[in-house]
């Protein structure tokens, strides 16, 4: 069925001739070889028939110049956190785990820039300029897990991302390996840089099926020193949704501003084992200002109060305390597990214009009752990022995927019917990759295809993900998650 | 020797039967299809056969289906303001000016988006989302003339990148006709998007060699109502670039940071025909703060002042009145118009990591003098991007090449050995393409031309720039600049 190659034990000695014994990981240790086949995108396993895990940028050149001569699908891997599906490897071979290069090479405060290897840890690299008085912005929700690498190739968001950006706004030059074995490199240490076609971004959110990502030299701020947070709950989300927009009047630039609605405060309360504030509300809004000066961010989280409240808010509860504001976070930050404990579910990674957030609530909420399924929606509200969950109770998987499939397709014509997206920050990967048509039209679908012809020829790099096509069944279920 | 076609007769009527006769521009009319044979970036004159002034998308389609049916070669146009020569039609062919499709066709106050036609005038959006309290903010010196279609086709910049970025930053979603004729549409309205690679920011920066952008939805901000500038003298260069990273350090954000230097600040006095203030410094900082709070700004602009006090500046000059403003920024804005009545002379538009700025100064004294030409180099110091003009009084075209040539070269040479690149904000075009290896490696410029070939497989779409390769001579000289 596959045209690829299947690994030998021929290929696994000259890998770990590559990168020695211990980079390699084989079917005689099939317990670890399987972590390697699944991520947190749904309980999906399947089988690498060999890991590798290189500590230098030579080693994966020499990698992949052998998976080209042989035909070997290769998976690039960062920590597996992924929601889509990016980093699991569907049509088997090799799977490129960037674990081992995890050195932060460079902080240069004089520019304000950091220069990284792929495996280096999200939070890892915040703490580490933090010590400089620096900042680096993005913070996916695995921030304390995932890494820079797998942060690239999924372009990842977070909820900081309404004032700063996502992880594309952050990378000013890479070094890449081709498919062919070849190293390139792009940009520099450099704020502006035009010279030829913008290849980072290229790279940036192509989800591995490029190029694999060896280096990364990332722009860095200064660290904010003074943030407070406030919750403000609606009667209903349209109001929400109109106290949001006001808030962007006002000229208050919030540093998230997330929105939670009334299933997913039952869903927190039910997990954290605790009443949520305002929890019978439709929604809450969560605004957090952040800035160098403790009075302007005190000033700017009254005036965003003041405005929520003249635009029908039915309160502002200020954090004021760290405790209180942990509490408030809480509620957040529970919610990708909340919804787990829940029953089978999908997440939908919708986007939608900012001010079509409220439309889309509605649309799901119809949705959901017609195909008899529950939903939990939340979200980054400023960035119209919203995580719509749909679930059934059902044990039956048939049933579930009768139930739930449907749902999900109607979904995601809704967010795109509203001006959106199929996938805010999630990425595509094997999930989302038949939805693709609906939000990409089949000039820039082709167009994405023979950008992908032209690197990586052979289509060895993470086969099956971001373009439509056939994708291969799992091998197993991990059975870990209630995710259908 | 170009495997082109000519433009016939036929191909004129054709093209008048898709945009009307008013808009095509024939050798009936010579001088004003020369017109569109030049631009901003030296005295070249180039001819071509034929310009079409397309109103619509569908014309473009229609047009770029005409020219691949008849491999005719198609050079896209703004205001013709590039100082790369971008739009200049190399091989003849189609001039196709975007000018007529020129309008705003939504300001989207609530989710803070623009969506406009290529033809728009930058000043023109700046001024029109100003009415609604909105800011668009890359605003390259043409901002009076240039269009916001040449602006993405070059990833323009100007002096509030510093803080703001330049317009890749600000580009949420494209319509792009392909050579074919197909339409494509990138992105959306959205905050957040990771459905597929990035075609927007692969196509922004493009230099129109990949397809014409047609429309494009623009990110707004808030319009800061407070803006403060002052000017700080120094001894010396490294005086001043240790003084732009102490204020770096300080966490005040200059929305401009600009360096004028000694030789600059000479040409500036004598365009201006009066002398500037600490005309004997090494050179100037010029700085700005902007806000939505006259009291946060102006103690932002004291901070500022302090620590370039601090840090050895022989003198703050705060304009407290726009009059002092504006005489203080005409120093830096008249330095382009200033340059040209000096002499034959090239520039050279280096970036470096901002705390190389000091060596490159010097590098490109020591190379000027060496090669007996004078030096004019000032720029946006907080990018690192310094616009190097060497310049020459020899009458002769041959030996002012002879002494600007190998100076030119080696200054490239230099700002890469610093970490730089050939171009920060002014794009490769014809005239930095064949520089364009000094900075990007073999691996890189292969994948560049396998992404042109993926777009443009017969190379029809505004051939002779970015990468490098042969670039017929031009016709003639405009003569209207002293540029070499």
């Amino acid at each position: 069925m596959s045209a690829y190659a299947t690994v030998t034990t021929e290929d696994v000695e000259a890998l770990a001739r590559i990168v020695g014994q211990d980079g390699v990981v084989t079917q005689e240790d099939e317990a670890r070889l399987l972590v390697y086949g699944r991520d947190e995108t749904a309980d999906w396993q399947y089988r690498p028939e060999v890991v590798v895990l290189p500590r230098t940028t030579a080693h994966v050149a020499a990698i992949m110049a052998h998976a080209t001569a042989r035909r070997l699908p290769v998976t690039p891997r960062g920590a597996g956190t992924g929601l889509s599906g990016g980093a699991l490897p569907v049509f088997g071979g090799i799977v490129l785990g960037l674990e081992r290069m995890a050195q932060i090479l460079e902080i240069d405060v004089a520019n304000r820039m950091a220069r990284v290897q792929p495996g280096v840890i999200n939070q890892v690299l915040q703490e580490a300029v933090g010590k400089h008085g620096l900042y680096y912005a993005p913070d996916p929700a695995s921030w304390g897990s995932c890494q820079i690498g797998g942060n690239l190739a999924e372009n990842a968001g977070g909820p900081h991302a309404v004032k700063y950006g996502v992880t594309k706004d952050w990378v000013l030059a890479l070094e890449a390996v081709l498919p062919s074995g070849e190293v390139m490199r792009t940009g520099g240490k450099l704020r502006k840089d035009v010279a030829g076609y913008n290849l980072t971004q290229l790279l940036v959110g192509s989800e591995g099926t490029l190029a694999i990502i060896t280096e990364a030299t990332l722009r860095l701020i200064p660290r904010p020193t003074a943030r407070r947070t406030l919750v403000a709950p609606f009667a209903d989300l349209d109001t929400a949704a109109r106290a949001m927009v006001a808030v962007y009047g006002s000229k208050v630039m919030p540093s998230t501003l997330e929105v939670v609605e009334r299933a997913a405060l039952d869903a927190a309360a039910e997990h954290l084992g605790r009443p949520v504030p305002h929890q019978d509300a439709e929604g809450w809004l969560l605004l957090e200002v952040d800035g160098y000066d403790e009075a302007t961010v005190e000033r700017e989280l009254t005036r965003a109060g003041e405005v929520l409240l003249e635009a029908d808010a039915l309160d502002v509860l200020v954090a004021n305390t760290p405790a209180k504001e942990r509490e408030l976070w809480a509620v957040r930050r529970c919610l990708g597990e909340a919804v787990k404990k829940q029953a089978a579910y999908i997440e939908c990674d919708t986007a939608v214009p900012p001010d079509q957030v409220p439309a889309l609530f509605r649309g799901v909420r119809e949705i959901a009752a017609r195909h008899g399924v529950r939903q939990i929606s939340y979200g980054h509200a400023g960035d119209g990022n919203i995580h719509v969950n749909v679930l059934t109770d059902h044990s039956d998987p048939a049933e579930r995927e009768r139930r739930l499939g449907p749902a999900v397709d109607e979904i995601f014509d809704l967010a795109v019917s509203l001006g959106g997206t199929i996938t805010g920050e999630h990425g595509v990967g094997c999930v989302q990759s038949r939805y693709l048509a609906k939000c990409r039209d089949a000039a820039a679908i082709g167009v994405m295809r023979s950008i992908k012809q032209a690197f990586d020829p052979l289509a060895i790099l993470n086969p099956g993900k971001v373009l439509p096509g056939d994708v291969p069944a799992p091998v197993g279920s991990t059975r870990r998650g209630a995710r259908t």
